[in-house]
């Protein structure tokens, strides 16, 4: 059926968002058809005005829509420990679990050698940048648990190697809440080499 | 973290759509926040039209930006059939499946007592309207093989009781590609109950 060019304009444009195939874009258009338009309009416009207000910190990297971002301009927060991720994303949901209280570094990328990607040079110039000019003590290496992260971290552990700083890294292990029956193998591996006393 | 405001808000918007929660929407969000601006726009401005160009067709009930819809007013369509679906949703399914060539009604609705959903009057009436102005010889009811589906076609065969009309509905069975191991208790009944001599 010749769809109105309207409705197959937008289900072709929603589904290049990630994991939306064609059947959930027409999902998500068959709703906001259902919608108040007023909702649709408010959707819409927000979306438009993402772009214009949202940047990236200048400091951190983080999204802000200040300069430096809350979170780097915050003086309750320790200065002293940096914990680098690799995106926005992962800032948000450390930030969430409400679980640290010092800086943070977006490097807006990761060393993947088969999608052919790195991190970019400056995010890494301005890592070591902060290093000295906060006089941190202390980076926490919050990359993902794969290989693509472990790459990542020892890059960075590379770039920062001469300067008086401690590099961690988050530990790998079993996931709280999970079951042994339903862990892979290489986090069973994982979860046994960094085993703890009791 | 305190995320910016815009971001905040169209994270709220969008956990709104079907099937997304708020993980989904900040994924969805943090996407576009990576685009192009002009696609971003381009994408802002297609949910706009949506609602401005779309509606429902005047005799069919399906999407249109054509009144009367394309279906309704193709010549080559077979006129004496009329194929009765819940949802513009499921007129798109079996159009695209290109295995029929009559009309189609849209209800807009279905009978769903726990719900306290019910089948619009005036789409039943216009139903019925269109059978007689169309001399339709048969009504297939396609609606969901579910209990709200059983009710919704009871309703319609019971509306179109007194008119002329062959009622059919789609048969229940196994679905192409799937497997008996893994099929559910009500299907394998149904596909037992409708078995066929080879």
């Amino acid at each position: 059926m010749p769809l109105p060019g309207s409705v197959q304009k937008l289900i072709k444009l929603w589904s290049k968002l990630p994991g939306i195939g064609e059947k959930s874009a027409r999902r998500m258009v068959f709703f906001l058809l259902k919608q108040d338009p007023a909702w649709v309009k408010e959707f819409s416009s927000a979306i438009l005005r993402l772009a214009e207000e949202v940047h990236p910190c200048s400091e951190c990297g983080n999204l802000t829509d200040s300069d430096p971002c809350s979170i780097c301009s915050d003086p309750m927060r320790n200065r002293r420990v940096i914990c680098v991720v690799e995106s926005e994303e992962d800032c948000v949901a450390i930030e969430q679990a409400g679980i640290f209280n010092g800086l943070y570094h977006v490097l807006g990328g990761r060393v993947s050698p088969l999608d052919d990607q790195d991190i970019p040079c400056v995010s890494v110039e301005r890592l070591k940048a902060r290093i000295t000019g906060l006089g941190a003590e202390e980076i926490i290496l919050a990359t993902a648990p794969r290989i693509e992260g472990d790459l990542t971290a020892f890059a960075v552990q590379d770039a920062v190697s001469g300067l008086p700083v401690k590099v961690t890294r988050l530990s790998y292990g079993l996931p709280a809440g999970g079951s042994i029956g339903f862990a892979d193998r290489v986090t069973l591996h994982m979860a046994l080499e960094s085993r703890k006393e009791m």
